[in-house]
């Protein structure tokens, strides 16, 4: 099976949405699209008058924060998805990790930080077998970046840990790809040059390219989720941007 | 089974909400939720500056109000339902009819007035099936008033109108109570007196009382609404406030 993740500069061009959209509706077997945030929330924000709050130059999740993504990942671009994956003959289902209980999380501890209303999640609290009747029953489900604590609270949780932490779930029942979609050809030796991809890294090159800094800031830590599913039993990882979904990009893989 | 749907002035109270998706949480046996709107989406344009748009006093669902109710009904309003409703050992699951398909409907055609992006459902292609695989498996759908033409548009449509449907299509599966909740008591012999609650009407009572001015309005659709979910298979349909969710109310039935 497949698990597609595709990230906000991808839903934030409508064009190419589309596109990803009807290759992943052509795509057979069992499959999950996850989906990240984009700017639209931003925008409504904007619109609102909502600050976006910042510490430490990491985005917090206010209450007024998390009604806003509430609304526009759980409904605005998570339906739309849903509609036009219809459109092309996909049977998805949209869900947040509060539907059908799908994906429990707890609210992040208050350390140095205080993030808001931010979810962790862990794999042995996914709902694996829910997820697992509804693939069978050949629905397509399309996870919004929202958990919940159980208690009644929504929560905000990015959109890369789930897809990898719903990987690890379902690798227990199926052997499982997992394709990380952005707006990038793939992870690049020189992030001036588009068309400098590194084919494949396994732990010893990361280990390298880290050293080196040719791997550094934001892939940091989208490489260290990768590896994680990889070692938890996630078959196989790719990254890669909208024109590489059917192949290409880089291959991530473990030593060996 | 019990559909219950739940009205814009409930969604509007979040103490009365809070209770009646307790009440309804504790219901035994196969169950669906179907919410309205409230005026949340109202707010919410009038914040962004959107002016709700009017045609023969009838609102007018135009590209921004779809969006609005897209994020407002299909996110906020129903994941914060689902989220209460976990929290109460009720594994709700959040839909609108784009999801797994089960409400397709087709966009009002464009006569006298252009009601814009509003859709119109029928019994006969509602899912029963799938919702029905939900119910087996212990699911409780919660369903927003938000449907598509399966093209990739997603449409508004009435939410007492999307109960009925769903009801007479479940029908013919299920024994299907329905029940109409809202903020009266039921239907009012004198719409000044809250006590003036009609404990049941059947056709030729209705006939009488709209001929006697007694019920008017408002009323007239959602009695015709009830009436047609009756003659079309539902077994009980009942019109109550939160108070009466259990008992109580007006009782409607057809002749005989």
């Amino acid at each position: 099976m497949i698990i597609l993740k595709i990230g906000g500069n991808v839903i934030d061009n409508p064009p190419v949405l589309e596109t990803v959209l009807r290759d992943f509706a052509g795509w057979q077997g069992s499959k999950i699209l996850v989906h990240g945030g984009g700017k639209i929330a931003n925008r409504l924000m904007e619109k609102i008058g909502i600050v976006p709050k910042l510490v430490e130059g990491r985005r917090v999740t206010d209450r007024e924060t998390l009604e806003i993504v509430t609304m526009v990942y759980g409904g605005l671009i998570n339906k739309n998805i849903v509609a036009a994956l219809q459109s092309f003959s996909c049977n998805a289902i949209g869900m947040t990790g509060a539907d059908a209980n799908i994906i429990p999380a707890a609210k992040r501890p208050v350390k140095e930080v205080d993030y808001g209303f931010v979810g962790d999640v862990n794999a042995d609290c996914i709902a694996g077998d829910v997820l697992c009747g509804f693939l069978r029953a050949g629905l397509v489900p399309v996870l919004a970046p929202i958990t919940h604590d159980g208690a009644g609270l929504l929560l905000n949780t990015n959109a890369d840990t789930i897809a990898s932490t719903v990987a690890i779930t379902l690798s227990k029942a199926f052997k499982v790809k997992l394709v990380f979609c952005f707006e990038k050809k793939g992870v690049l030796r020189d992030p001036d040059d588009d068309d400098s991809v590194i084919d494949f890294i396994d732990e010893d090159l990361y280990s390298r390219y880290k050293s080196e800094g040719i791997i550094t800031k934001g892939m940091i830590p989208k490489l260290d989720n990768a590896f994680a599913a990889l070692r938890s039993g996630v078959a196989e990882l790719r990254i890669c941007s909208p024109d590489g979904l059917n192949s290409g990009g880089t291959k991530i893989m473990v030593n060996g």
